[in-house]
C-alpha cells in the first residue's frame, strides 16, 4: 500500500488464502465522526493466493457479510471462476459496524464491559474505505487490481478510488450511486424510524434486557424488500393472488394477499440474522455518502479528479432506488475528468435485486472489462 | 334512485345545499364482510340546488373528508367552478369507517357503550358504494349527472357504475385504478403492520387508555407521502439539501436532510388529525377493491359490462402507485366492452399527488367531457 502505511512493511501479519472467515485486530481507527479513536476488529475472507498474486477486494451491501465466497457472490469467486482464485487473491471483509464478526454496535466496549449499542460511533464510506485499507495493510496487500460492490459496497468502493488512487487499477461499482437521491435518503429515514420509535429498542440498549426492536426491524426490511423489487417483478412474483383462500377473509393482522405473507416472512427472517443498532448504523452510513459534498465542493467532476482507476458501472433498468441515472451522472461527470469509465445498464425487471440475481450477465462484463479473455 | 331502494321515495329527508357538514342516519347496513347490519351514519356537505337540478356526487381518497367543496376540491366546486353550484347540486360524504363524523372505529358501539375500536366491520368499496346510495336515496337524489374520486374515490366511483348503472349518467375516476398492483398492496401492508405492531395500538382497544399507536400511525404516514410523490418531486422538493447545518452532524434520531424533516413533520401532524383503526379499515378498503374478481370472475371486461356511464379516466405521467398502466387496462377492457370510455393521462411530475396539485390541467378535461363549455 501506499507509504501513508503506519505499519505498511508489505509482510502479512494476518493469515491469506484461508478460505474461511477470520478476524483482525486492527488497533484503533480515527473515525470521520471524531470521538476517541475505535478499537477496530474487522472478520475477513481471503481466498487464493497471497501478495505476490493480483488481489481483488470485494465489498459488501447494508446487511452482508464477509462470506461473499462462501454466500452472496459465490458464482463470482472461486477457482475457474470470474475471480479465480487459482490466479487471484479476493479478499472481503464484514464492514466496521457489522454484526458478522466486526467491530459494531454489538461488540462490548472495553471502556464500558458492556454492549457499544447506541454509543456506537457513525461510520461513513470513508472510514470503511480506511478501516479496508488498514485490513488490506495488515494482510501485506499493497494494491488491488479490482475493488467492487453492489449497492453500498459499490459507494465504498468509489470512496476507495478517490482515497487511494495509487492503490488500486480498476473498479466496478455495481446497482450503485455517488449519492442516494432524496427517495432512497426517505425510505432509509423510515426504515431506521420505524426502529427507534419501536419501544424496545430502549434508546439503543436493548442487548441483555430480553426485548429488542423486532417490529420496528420487520417494517424497516419489509421497506427494504419493497424498495429493492420493481413494481412488474413483484407483479409477476405475487400479483394479487390470495394466500389461503379463494376469497378475501376479512382479516386484519393476519396476511390475506401472496406479498403480505412474503412481506411477514421476510420481516421474520431478518429479525432473526441482523441486529438493529447494525441497521441504523450502515443505513446512516450509505444516506451520507455524497461523493460531491465529500470530496468536490458539491461538483462531482471535481470530486472524482483524484482518481486514477478503471472504472467499470453496472446498473439494471428497472433499479428505482439506485437508478441508472445516477450511473449515468456518475460516467458524465468520470468522462468530464477524462477518466476511463464505461457504463452499461442491463435491461432486467427485478430491480435492485438484480446486483444478486442476474451474475450471469454481470460476470461477462466483468470479463471483459478486465480482459480476462485475452 | 332505482327501485330496489328501502325507502326511495324521491322526497328529500335530510337538508341540501346547506354548505356545511351534518349527519344522516341511514338506519342499519349489511355488508359485504356479513355480520351484524351496521347502524350507519354518514356525515354529508351538500351545496347547490336539490334534485331538481343535476346532481354530482364526489368521493374522497384514504384520509379524506366530506368538506370536498370547503377544503380537498374547493377549487371545483362553487358558484362559477366546474361543478358550478348555481347550477349542480354537489354531494361529499364521509366514508363508512371515517373519522371526520361517520360511522367508524371510533364511533361508539350502541350494543357495548364503548367505540368499535377493532371490533368495526370490514368494509369494501362496495359497501361504501352501498351506504352513499342510501344517503343519496334519503336526500332524495335519484340519479347523478356524475359521480367523482380521486384514489379510493376513484374506485367508488366505478363500483357505483357497476352497482347503479341507472343511477349515473358519467364517472371521473381520477389517479385511480380498477385494482391495486402486487407493490401498493404491499405499501398498505406495511403500513398496517407499522400501526398493529405498535404496543400503543394495543390490538385496537387504545380509545381512553391514554396511549395510541402515534409511533405506528407517523411511519404509516410517511410510507404514504414517498409513495405519494415521485422520485422526481422529492429531487425537486428536497434533493439531498440538509436541515440545519452546511455539514453531517452525525446525529442518530434528529432529523439531518430536509426530507427526514418533512416526513417528520408530515408525520407528527397526521397523528393528531386521523385515527389508526380508521386507517386500518380504509386502506384494507382499497387493497381489497378488484373489479375484475368481484364482478367478472377475474375478468375485468366482464365485470365493466353493467356499466351505462360514460367514463373519463384522469392519470398522471410521473404516479408509480396508481400508474397510468392501469388506466389503460381499464380503458381497454371499458372498450372492449363496447362503452364510451377517455382516457387522459397528464404529464406532470408530481406523482400521486398530482390528483390534489393539478386541479389547472383536470379541469378543462372535466369541462370538455360533461360538454359544459357547449
Amino acid at each position: 500500500m501506499a507509504p501513508t502505511a503506519a505499519s505498511g512493511t508489505g509482510a502479512p501479519r494476518l493469515p491469506l488464502g484461508i478460505g474461511r472467515l477470520v478476524a483482525a485486530d486492527l488497533g484503533a481507527l480515527r473515525l470521520e465522526a471524531g470521538g476517541a479513536p475505535l478499537p477496530a476488529t474487522l472478520a475477513y475472507r481471503h481466498d487464493g493466493p497471497g501478495p505476490d498474486a493480483p488481489q481483488v477486494l470485494v465489498i459488501h451491501a447494508l446487511t452482508g457479510s464477509a462470506d461473499a465466497a462462501g454466500d452472496w457472490w459465490a458464482p463470482l469467486i472461486g477457482p475457474g471462476h470470474v475471480f479465480d482464485t487459482d490466479v487471484v487473491g479476493v479478499l472481503c471483509a464484514n464492514l466496521l459496524g457489522g454484526v458478522y464478526g466486526s467491530t459494531g454496535p454489538t461488540t462490548v466496549d472495553p471502556a464500558t464491559g458492556r454492549p457499544f449499542g447506541r454509543a456506537f460511533p457513525a461510520v461513513s464510506a470513508r472510514d470503511e474505505a480506511r478501516a479496508l485499507w488498514a485490513l488490506a495493510d495488515a494482510l501485506g496487500i499493497e494494491r488491488f487490481v479490482l475493488v467492487s460492490g453492489g449497492s453500498l459496497g459499490g459507494m465504498i468502493a468509489l470512496e476507495w478510488a478517490v482515497l487511494f488512487p495509487d492503490d488500486v487499477d480498476a473498479i466496478v461499482p455495481i446497482a450503485s450511486t455517488h449519492a442516494l437521491r432524496a427517495q432512497g435518503v426517505a425510505w432509509n429515514a423510515i426504515a431506521r424510524n420505524a426502529i427507534t420509535s419501536d419501544p424496545d429498542w430502549q434508546g439503543g440498549d436493548y442487548y441483555g434486557s430480553g426485548r429488542s426492536p423486532a417490529s420496528g426491524m420487520a417494517v424497516a426490511r419489509m421497506i427494504g424488500h419493497i424498495t429493492y423489487l420493481s413494481s412488474e417483478a413483484l407483479d409477476m412474483k405475487f400479483g394479487r393472488r390470495l394466500q389461503f383462500a379463494d376469497d378475501i377473509r376479512y382479516t386484519l393482522t393476519e396476511p390475506e394477499f401472496q406479498v403480505e405473507s412474503y412481506l411477514r416472512h421476510q420481516g421474520e427472517a431478518f429479525v432473526k440474522r441482523f441486529d438493529a443498532n447494525t441497521y441504523l448504523c450502515l443505513s446512516r452510513a450509505l444516506t451520507y455518502f455524497d461523493l460531491a459534498r465529500e470530496h468536490g465542493g458539491g461538483r462531482l467532476a471535481d470530486a472524482v479528479r483524484p482518481i486514477k482507476a478503471r472504472t467499470l458501472l453496472i446498473a439494471f433498468s428497472s433499479d428505482w432506488l439506485y437508478p441508472p441515472s445516477d450511473s449515468t451522472e456518475l460516467a458524465a461527470a468520470l468522462r468530464a475528468a477524462g477518466k476511463d469509465v464505461e457504463l452499461h445498464v442491463i435491461d432486467a425487471p427485478y430491480g435492485h435485486d438484480c446486483f444478486l440475481l442476474e451474475e450471469g450477465r454481470q460476470i461477462p462484463l466483468i470479463r471483459k472489462f478486465l480482459a480476462l479473455d485475452n
